[in-house]
């Protein structure tokens, strides 16, 4: 009899779809499944619908004495609105259930929904609904977001090309300095950085990336997601739908000033592991790279060309990191996952 | 300071919805809005797409001694499903979120999916994704419902006129008296009764009626809801929207037979107030109650007509059920509370 444990949370999931029929699984209009950052369903000529859904779990996705109500609002609807960023896709509706113990306070609820609303009104989504039950021990966050592509065009992960470059968005590690930082004892001088509130900023309060998305999309970019699980942890996923290999180059992964500052023995590995970072790796066609930096700056991305696809020859490593002397090694790509 | 158990689930919606700024939560194309059985999002030209969303927790809603697996896979996709029925909606697309401790075995998680695929295929409805988080103590499932509405169309809660009738398809009483009969102690000799497993699979196993609502929306119904609170508890919710009161006979109340054999002493209980039967009440101008009724019949669905909608005078109780002998008296329409 095999526990969840044992299969651990990507196992799982192959294990539950597998469970679906066929015909709940792809057909009837829905033209990306489930296994990529949402779903796409077409509801109309040129017009679909994306959906995407995450679960914030107390004591597991956050802490309450390390996050403020507010921010928690902020986060739980910026982390599906990236999603939504990570298809090209504009969102339309969210809806947010809430598994409550009861002895919340109803201002510091008021509080989560009313910088929630502040974002959805930011991005003109609007709240839909949902569900509010007891839930016996730790407070749990659904939302639920749903977007629009038209044209029927949409950035999945499965696009990406031999030659293509990758690039990323912003910088990575702050996320996860941010967090470090939360975790420091409360005696540490790190803390009282002037760059340390912006680290733990970059852990609370991400930006969903939603006008780059939909640039990303217009010039032609051929994949992309957003980092949740860190670049090594990520990439993969996009590597193994396209069914393509890549290379990146250490040196050139624009890792956050704040984390090398405060974290420099560990920098590298925050820019290239850490998680929650919230900004879109992305594969674009060499010729386009130029005026996709553009396109993006227009917004006010920044985009940084990190490495490159390659035709995948098996057996190998399907991402390389080559260091700044040239040698490559294997990439460990450790996925987060919740049961491991 | 205010708890969420001092206000109540209703009362911390309301406070919640308030705390969201007005672009979150309406305009843009959002034809219904969160407080309604499901939210309507305008996409395109006579096309809206329509959203819901629900949450099941372990020891809450549900208990493993109590449901098989497959039968909670079916409940948590029906029990939304039925959503989308009372607004006359086609379903789509689910996402389903799972909240897991981790020792769940696989494979009855996989045979709760398989149900829940069957439910789907059944429909034609697509699983699109979700997330699979570990939750610390409780298994928590979370669905959410997207369907479609063409023409414009769609059975909201507002919409009932005096001089309506009010119609509930199939028997009611039947979940209360299954989850009852879940109850009992062992030794109970009811438990043995051949309608018993009747009355638990009306609780476990809800079937949502979809058909019925496209077929009420077609003939011309004025609202609908889904009975999750009980007619007594549901009702109310329609009076308000609409602005309207609304006047019972207690001896039209279609009380499942298995419910009256059983549970003779509270049958018109069971019957006016257990939830969870997930039936569908709709108001039907007078002169369209004989071809609803056919078009009902022609899906399979039965419908009875068990009171009428009238004018709200204020100050007046807005439900009144009337008993056999001419008597009036004021439903106590007490919604079923999470906090309370």
């Amino acid at each position: 009899m095999t526990t969840v444990r044992e299969v651990g949370e990507f196992g799982l999931i192959a294990r539950l779809l597998g469970a679906l029929p066929e015909t709940a699984r792809s057909g009837g209009g829905l033209l990306v499944a489930a296994d990529d950052d949402a779903a796409v369903q077409a509801v109309g000529p040129g017009e679909s619908i994306v959906v995407s859904s995450d679960t914030l779990v107390e004591g597991v996705h956050f802490r309450l004495d390390w996050t403020d109500w507010a921010s928690l609002g902020h986060k739980c609807l910026a982390v599906n609105l990236s999603d939504l960023a990570a298809m090209g896709a504009s969102p339309l509706l969210a809806t947010i259930s809430l598994g409550l113990r009861g002895d919340e306070l109803v201002s510091d609820l008021e509080a989560m929904y009313a910088e929630m609303g502040a974002l959805a009104a930011r991005f003109v989504v609007r709240v839909a609904g949902g569900d509010i039950v007891r839930s016996p021990d730790a407070l749990t966050i659904t939302v639920t977001v749903i977007g629009e592509t038209r044209g029927g065009r949409w950035l999945a992960r499965g696009g990406a090309r031999p030659g293509d470059a990758i690039l990323v968005s912003g910088t990575l590690g702050a996320s996860a300095a941010g967090l470090a930082m939360l975790r420091l004892p409360a005696d540490d001088l790190r803390r009282s950085a002037t760059t340390a509130q912006h680290l733990i900023d970059a852990h609370l309060r991400p930006e969903p990336r939603l006008a780059l998305g939909e640039a990303l999309l217009r010039e032609g970019a051929t994949a992309a997601m957003d980092l949740s699980d860190g670049l090594l942890g990520d990439l993969p996923k996009i590597l193994a739908m396209s069914g393509v290999a890549g290379r990146l180059q250490r040196d050139a992964i624009p890792v956050a000033a704040a984390v090398r500052a405060l974290f420099r023995d560990v920098a590298d590995e925050m820019g290239l592991s850490g998680g929650e970072d919230y900004e879109l790796v992305a594969t674009v066609p060499v010729e386009r790279v130029d005026r996709v930096i553009e396109s993006a700056g227009a917004v006010g991305a920044t985009l940084t060309v990190v490495g490159e696809i390659v035709a995948r020859s098996d057996p190998g490593t399907p991402l390389m990191v080559v260091d700044a002397d040239g040698s490559e090694r294997p990439a460990a790509g450790d996925a987060f996952d919740h049961f491991g």
